[in-house]
């Protein structure tokens, strides 16, 4: 590792921690060095707060001339929640700026590093970049898709079971999954299930980790019919829930309203069920940057079949429950043929517990047959 | 490493030349090393054939005397297919002998080394034990619990699926693992699949790599009714298929034995299944050391709760097949309760071409609830 990875790298540890408090936002980290030692660093702490590069900036223990700042994403230039970070770069007297990569918002993208080369500061891209990118996922792809970024996450066993015989899921996977499950509902902005898990297993869909954050809950019902005692109806004091459906029934929209949850009409799509894309087009306009989809079998078919999810997490467990009429994690008509199959790419496979996590991500318009 | 590690390791790769070839006998290897330098070599190449360590000495360029032997089990002390491995040794002068495990042979036990150090040769027991082990799992099953060593084995989807909706399997997974279930007909001795299976999808199971083994197939039919123009009873001239049924109908049985079928009549057991753990008492007789069960959900259920399974193999592929219909790797009635799972230990994942292999050892008697 080079000196200047090393210090990116604590650039990136830094902006971690704004993870769940920054979106949708980017996570942003910044270090500022000189002779050899960190005299400042900052990350961005939550959205609409200063960004990384002022934090820094006002961290700094002695002049800030003529050293070199060292941060996870380009510099803005742009006037938006709060002035442009380059102004600020430009007084301090920082001789060289290390950026990981380059801001997607068009807005930015390259602007943030030709204005400080243009003001005499020595610039450089791509430290660590692939990194860089990889912990900003979310935000690249919302800026540059206009979409939501969509996790689908399931728990299954080694025989590819969410739940036993007689619908028994608690618990399928150790402590230490569950506990990053909870992270993941603390990291992205909401957390999507539909009707059927509702009404069947009646899920918090909450974040109980002390200190972070609750998902927006989103709950496809296309037919309005989640029950209005079910919790994530009850709890909309604590934590938001919007319903999406497709009924036009405003009579039925009032209960859940009256009772704080927010509709969203969405147009049916294939078989009465939400047209997902649609859906997701109005979330993006509503600042949803991600959603982890805990959906059931038919919920995440319609999902992978709309083409909405990016990414997949399944948690392994290390057990077997048999049973032919046990549900699966994708049900739904599912595909004719095997070359038809929904093709995962870049798995990484962590163990975690005694469990393990896969995340692959989902690679549409792609047919393989072995 | 140290040097005797280092020489173990030799006589452990030299040992798995005979995978396959061997059973029901151990891989054994053996290396001779005299002055720092290996003057000697030799593995038990098949059944009934010589053993490692007469080969080993057979080979030596030089008088073996006053050198050292490194054999990854136990030398045999009694007169089997060959003469006792013991006397050659003690004849040969050799000075030292170290064995990576003792043989679980009751007619060895012990006796082997102990016949050696009287006989004044310095033995030392447990060189990479594990390794040397691991290597004869299925020797040490087989001739410790007097049962066939079972290895469960599958192809599966990231969503638990081992076919389409419409019955496709060809193919979920890739060359390297395709290949590598090949390696593994070739490995055990018996591959064995359920009627449903033979009748749905005609399959040959038999090893198509070159110059390898195929295993004896062996078809759980309870009521005996698998196609006689089915592939496994077509070919029986080429690899030998034994039919285990409970069908009481002699002339039934007899169309199956002139196509050339063995019928192992076993009694049922639950819901008019095979009472398969009195089969692997047959099997065992039988001299079948092992067994890659390569059923459908039904026959693998049957197989878990019958408590005869020791190892399962998932091939994991990275797609998804989606269906609520479609197939998953283990049916039956399953599991009630999460509690009630099936636990599996030890679990390793090996990347394989595109997808992944899991191994994991069953654990019987054991209930988690997480």
């Amino acid at each position: 590792m080079t000196e200047d990875e090393k210090y990116m790298q604590a650039a990136l540890e830094l902006a971690k921690k704004g993870m769940g408090f920054v979106n949708p936002n980017p996570m942003v980290g910044a270090v500022i060095v000189k002779d050899g030692r960190i005299i400042g660093q900052g990350f961005h702490e939550r959205y609409g707060g200063p960004h990384a590069e002022r934090k820094a900036l006002a961290s700094c223990r002695e002049s800030p001339e003529g050293a070199v700042m060292y941060v996870t994403l380009e510099p803005c230039c742009h006037y938006g929640k709060t002035p442009p970070c380059t102004e600020a770069i430009l007084e301090s007297g920082i001789r060289r700026v290390v950026a990981g990569c380059e801001d997607p918002n068009p807005k930015v993208a390259g602007k943030g590093l030709r204005c400080l080369r243009n003001g005499g500061v020595e610039v450089e891209l791509g430290t660590l970049e692939e990194e860089c990118i990889y912990l900003n996922e979310v935000f690249f792809h919302f800026i540059r898709q206009q979409m939501p970024f969509v996790v689908m996450k399931y728990a299954m066993t080694m025989d590819g079971k969410i739940a036993t015989r007689t619908g028994a899921s608690k618990w399928i996977t150790g402590e230490a999954a569950r506990r990053r499950v909870h992270e993941d509902r603390h990291r992205y902005a909401s957390v999507m299930a539909g009707s059927g898990t509702v009404t069947a297993d009646d899920p918090m869909l909450t974040c109980r980790l002390p200190g972070m954050r609750n998902p927006v809950r989103i709950i496809c019902d296309s037919r309005l019919r989640i029950p209005l005692d079910s919790r994530v109806v009850t709890t909309t004091s604590e934590v938001p829930t919007w319903i999406a459906t497709a009924s036009p029934d405003q009579e039925r929209w009032k209960r859940y309203q009256e009772a704080g949850c927010r509709i969203l009409y969405t147009e049916s799509g294939v078989q009465g069920h939400l047209d997902l894309k649609k859906l997701m087009g109005r979330l993006y306009r509503e600042k949803i940057d991600s959603i982890l989809l805990e959906g059931g079998g038919t919920l995440n078919f319609s999902a992978l079949q709309s083409g909405i999810v990016n990414k997949l997490q399944v948690y392994l467990a290390p057990k077997i429950f048999g049973g032919s009429s046990a549900k699966t994690p994708v049900e739904g008509p599912g595909v004719a043929v095997p070359g038809d199959a929904y093709i995962l790419t870049r798995s990484r496979i962590e163990p975690l517990g005694e469990d393990f996590l896969i995340e692959s991500e989902v690679e549409y318009g792609v047919h393989r047959d072995n």
